[in-house]
């Protein structure tokens, strides 16, 4: 059994924890045969919703841990006094190589925080940044940083720029990913003070494909694979996908629903809509992963469902799989001086 | 005739000009009777237009500029050397008293340069805001500022505060609107450096009805009627509208058209779906005023056709009428501190 793949996964965090977290995690061991899962929350609770399926025991454990972190805690307080949560536990379970990587719908703060505190930062990364995939009309694109360093200065968003090339060309399979970086037009000479001064850093990185500015309106339409911006940019572009995506859905619906000759069309057109809605899912690319810690590291977002938890943890298997870590420690053991 | 609104339209800024401008000019008098509009712009090209509809030359006039900029001239310079440009004479014009408003669909940093230089600020007005309506689940918010000032400073987002409350209230009928500053997360300690300081400040703004942070995810579900923040984030919030709006509903027209079934299903919930759609519309409001000006200047999409400029035209009737300079003066002159 040495050779299957370890995810730690915390039971307790999110909207729907323990129920859908410890569903998604046995869905995930029926996706992957070399894979385990280490469910880590309050022991009686996580048993007794694993007690509703039919399971491997031999490819889940349960480790228990008393405290849990709520959502509103201030996140470095939380990490550093609530020792026996189960999510700092987690990310002991990933420090000591006990477990390869983790997955959790809990607090985005403590997952910032213990990243950094607890898991820590490979050689030369100064500052890990959180690495959704957001759809696009022929595809996905890497959108980083989308949460974890607000004002981050130019050096970190060219870190942030070679990290996300070194995951997507793995992840997506893509010889030379086309990196951009998020402006308010097309030009050189368009931007704010951040853009300016990164984008001839940029241009002087040689391990990257820069292709220069994108702006926001061209995102959804593929324009680079790997998008880079400071975080509180990254989480407006997310959460604007989340917002606009869902009210025009919201608005559409209603639109179906308003009169009968509308109600017959959608049922009609049902099917053929559903894959291409499916396809606009922030969530459907698994979690966010904070990249360029000393570990796998994944956080889904707080309202998971069993289905998020387990494409997550299909996401962490293929990250341990294709050891990206390598890469990016190896092209940060290149060039230390950036 | 003393009484006719005048508005002056810039009638060769725009990938559709002079065609489209001229004929969008040509409908909005059709539409409000005590109108006038200036065309500017090379008298032979606009009269060729203007041959093609029939229209009271009593409520247009037209005047020459022999001078075009172009979308991709560096502003300052355009605005310096090209004194006979149609959108600088569209700006003296308001300057000078002879047009109560301006329209343009040309280049928006000429369009920001002579906003400022020629036509000027209202007093104690540090920055004019570019401000435009933005659609929601249920009306419409004003964002600003989306495009004007990046880099802007804490007290310069707070005057954005009350300029656009000034403006809700006038132009949504809102007697109190609601303000809400754009940020990463809805707990006050959150943000970047620049909403940390500009928070206490706004809560400090006995002048507007300041209801906190406001999530990128929420503004399309009218979580505020004003949404202030500086002009980078602002451009990425309405392109990322723009861009997901339109890839979702190219994605979706694709599914609509990818069986039979589904096409019929379309054909049958086409007029309910049409409503829905053209509420999502970011230019059905008309332009983007830049606010805070001795004047009212408008600018739209440079993609636009008739319709938009119809609609801009419509919308400086509204302002002249209303007189939202004048409540921006009082506000202004009331408080000079800020």
């Amino acid at each position: 059994m040495a050779d299957l793949v370890n995810i730690a996964v915390d039971a307790m965090g999110g909207d729907n924890a323990p129920g859908e977290i410890v569903k998604g995690a046995v869905l995930a061991l029926d996706k992957a045969k070399d894979l385990k899962v280490t469910l880590v929350g309050r022991e009686d609770d996580v048993r007794k919703e694993l007690s509703n399926y039919t399971y491997d025991p031999n490819r889940i454990d349960v480790v228990h841990a008393s405290e849990v972190i709520e959502m509103a805690e201030p996140p470095v307080m939380a990490v550093r006094n609530k020792k026996d949560s189960s999510l700092v536990k987690c990310m002991y379970l990933v420090k000591e190589g006990k477990c390869d990587a983790l997955v959790t719908a809990g607090s985005t703060g403590a997952f910032l925080v213990g990243g950094q505190i607890i898991v820590g930062r490979i050689k030369g990364v100064e500052r890990p940044p959180l690495a959704p995939f957001i759809p696009t009309v022929n595809g996905r694109c890497l959108l980083l940083d989308c949460g974890a360093n607000v004002d981050a200065r130019p050096t970190q968003l060219v870190q942030f720029a070679k990290i996300g090339s070194a995951y997507a060309k793995k992840v997506c399979g893509i010889a030379s990913p086309r990196v951009g970086i998020v402006n308010i037009g097309a030009e050189e000479e368009k931007g704010n003070a951040l853009v300016k001064e990164t984008f001839p850093l940029l241009k002087a990185t040689p391990e990257i494909n820069f292709i220069g500015s994108v702006e926001a309106r061209d995102i959804p339409y593929g324009a680079a694979d790997v998008v880079v911006c400071e975080a509180f940019t990254g989480n407006v572009i997310l959460k604007m996908y989340e917002g606009v995506g869902s009210a025009l859905l919201k608005s559409m619906k209603d639109a179906f629903m308003s009169t009968t000759r509308s109600k017959i069309g959608a049922a009609l057109a049902k099917p053929a809509l559903k894959k291409t809605l499916k396809a606009y899912d922030v969530n459907q690319y698994g979690g966010a992963p904070l990249l360029g810690c000393n570990g796998l590291i994944v956080k889904t977002h707080g309202s998971s469902k069993a289905v998020s938890i387990t494409n997550s943890i299909l996401q962490c298997k293929t990250f341990a799989d294709q050891n990206i870590n390598d890469d990016i420690r190896e092209m940060f053991s290149i060039s230390t001086d950036i």
